[in-house]
């Protein structure tokens, strides 16, 4: 099986017509400040380098990442689905546990043709990745004749609120580097755990293993979600394979971060107090938030996966339907959104392979909004629990004036506090928003 | 014929899941200073208004553009994969006028998997673009039974420097009408003409035809060039099909603007005064460098087609060469980057049909490097014509230690002066830099 796809291996790139050899010839002219002043400046570097350090502190300085394995791309949409380019061809696959961010659907299938499989978790065990059903989702892509490229991990997970054990990891790095298969680590997350255990990065279990092709290991980052800066379309793509470096950064081009940006976030990144400041508030913040959220929830009963990431959590609604359906959980979700208007996200929208499930985001709202959803939520559940015995009676809850959504930032507040922990931007289409 | 792609109409997008209509009944939900003071604030628009303004007084007011129709993303290079991806699938094809910007290979091409066929243009008529030139490229491709799906024009012209005159424009418009395909125009040079004719935007043309389908027209648009801002990443589609708009404004999220730079953007083409000044400014001094640099070639009987805009000229350097091949031009241009140590283009990379020819940027130096790369090409020319039989005598021309590019701008300059008329951003890919 070919590693890397048509794409990423053919000339369509055309950097290598004459065209280009011009600009090469002048790519091997590097500024030095008395040796040849008049060189290039490659300012580039400043900001990978400022952007490896950050994501070296976040991962505990436990692990080195080379600036020159680092490519900027629009937003870890952007990134995502350039690494699918490179990876793979039209048809094949990638294995994805569920439940999963709905927005790996687009932004790894959409334009390039691949497609995803979902590798189903259970409840049962707390949604963890076991590698029995790593190997029934890669058996069943064969038996149908699908090409399987790589694992698609997501550390923290989005929705769960969960990290990646050790366990999980090496075994998942066990078993991609047994299939000869690319082991992608979305780690966009990684800077909202708020509580122990401790994340741990891909990078740090590949530092102990010695024995797996590093050539097939990729991360995704982004400083959408760390450090809220959604509006600054900073993605980035961390690869272990040269090729895929190479050929990522021509993608880039696609999805270019501005320099104005850029410019910005290398200045901010290189700020270590405001760096370190910044993490530990962000972290005690988010916890507090949680606490009051769950805590909140578990008084009228409900319950919700133990979590220590994210800017979310996974609510347990099971008690709350008709039946064990999707079809009753769309319908308990239509009844949360128009009447407790409240805007959570149904587990199906997930592939949660268990119906009653909803994603709730917490981190994105004062705290008066905060008490107002959880009074919704709190006369919502009474009064659903005595009601008929069909379990919902739509007529008990009429509209109350004050909509508020449970996942909304206005752009402006954005702009003018980029250090604020709240991630959102209502940009142009709602999957840009969606993606938390 | 299906109009659009089968990526433009499938669901890859992926909103119209039950998570997304969470976010829609939000986006019910705009904001008003009085009646909902809590909604949506629609920052976007202001930048779409501003720049609606300014791509009309780019073209003397004549026409109005409807900031509902613009779809901002990561650069033109972004923007024209997206409105690839939007029209055609894997397979089908694009009629491009040659010589045309060899960067259009990789972005149109290169991940959408359409392809590019020339019209062939001849220098016999100054390149011009006729109807009989586009139905035997159209009936070539059917021969070849390659389903096309539109016209690519590009005005002013990269590499000619050249604008389309009315007639042009109106039969080229007659022609894609006729055939039902898509007229795609790139019109990012359009404010640097610096002489007349006046350039005339499609948009000018469609006011004027009435019969003709709208669907069919959409225009390519950037800041990179008619304001030198390359590193900002500010492409733009407009597009007269509903559609399209919709669909491209999906994929925009793998490519937005950061919000940092919409803010500036916004503010800066807001302000009519300096915009006036910046293009009345930036026209003028297009057209010192040109009459320099064109007079210079003509001292030594090097001549250029006659342009009016773009950031470079199309010198015809055929009676250098050896012989009337291609071999012979990529011979000749590496003694002029190996031993006259000056980046011109050679011909043969924007499929021109002739060889000999070669684009050479003039804009993005000071006064004193054209003043060098002139005298360099002085006296290589006289040596040329002093040499032996064969043409050309690499021995006589030393390395000189000073080696310039004459398409060359430094990354701190283009964020420190993002009003220069100079327009190039050393980024991550040789490409990137040599979209000009």
């Amino acid at each position: 099986m070919e590693l890397l796809s048509k794409i990423a291996t053919n000339d369509g790139h055309g950097e290598n017509s004459a065209f280009f050899d011009g600009w090469k010839a002048y790519d091997s002219d590097p500024y030095h400040p008395t040796k040849n002043p008049n060189g290039v400046i490659q300012m580039g570097l400043a900001e990978n380098q400022a952007v490896a350090r950050f994501m070296e502190k976040v991962r505990g300085n436990r692990v080195r990442f080379d600036p020159a394995r680092i490519v900027m791309s629009g937003g870890a949409t952007g990134a995502q689905e350039t690494l699918a380019f490179c990876l793979a061809d039209p048809g094949d696959a990638l294995l994805v546990p569920a439940p999963y961010y709905p927005g790996n659907d687009r932004d790894l299938t959409w334009r390039t043709g691949i497609q995803l499989l979902p590798v189903i978790c259970h409840s049962s065990n707390d949604f963890k990745i076991t590698r029995q059903a790593l190997e029934t989702a890669y058996k069943k892509a064969q038996d149908s004749n699908i090409k399987v490229k790589g694992l698609l991990l997501n550390n923290p997970s989005n929705p769960l609120g969960t990290v990646l054990n050790r366990d999980t990891l090496t075994e998942s790095l066990k078993f991609t580097n047994d299939k000869k298969i690319h082991l992608i680590c979305d780690e966009i997350y990684s800077a909202t755990v708020f509580a122990r255990p401790d994340f741990i990065s891909i990078a740090e279990i590949l530092q102990e293993n010695n024995e797996c092709d590093r050539d097939l290991i990729h991360i995704v980052y982004s400083l959408s979600k760390d450090l809220g800066f959604p509006g600054f379309r900073v993605g980035i793509i961390y690869s272990y394979n040269d090729s895929v470096v190479n050929c990522a950064r021509k993608m880039s081009s696609f999805g270019l971060v501005s320099t104005q940006t850029q410019h910005l976030i290398a200045s901010m990144l290189s700020d270590d107090v405001f760096v370190d400041r910044f993490l530990s508030e962000s972290a005690k913040r988010l916890g507090q938030r949680h606490k009051i959220l769950s805590r909140g929830l578990s008084q009228v009963g409900i319950g919700s996966l133990k979590s220590n990431a994210g800017l979310y959590c996974w609510m347990d609604l099971r008690r709350l339907l008709k039946g064990p359906t999707f079809e009753s959980e769309i319908e308990l979700w239509r009844v949360i959104i128009n009447d407790v208007k409240i805007n959570v996200s149904p587990g199906a929208s997930f592939h949660c392979s268990e119906p009653g499930w909803f994603r709730v985001c917490f981190a994105n709202m004062d705290d008066e909004t905060v008490m107002v959803a959880l009074n919704r939520i709190h006369k919502f559940v009474i009064q659903t629990k005595g009601s008929s015995s069909d379990g919902i009676n739509r007529k008990q809850y009429g509209r109350s004036k004050l909509e508020i959504s449970l996942s909304f930032r206005r752009l402006d507040e954005i702009m003018m506090a980029p250090h604020k922990m709240s991630p959102h931007s209502p940009m142009s289409s709602p999957l840009v928003r969606a993606r938390t």
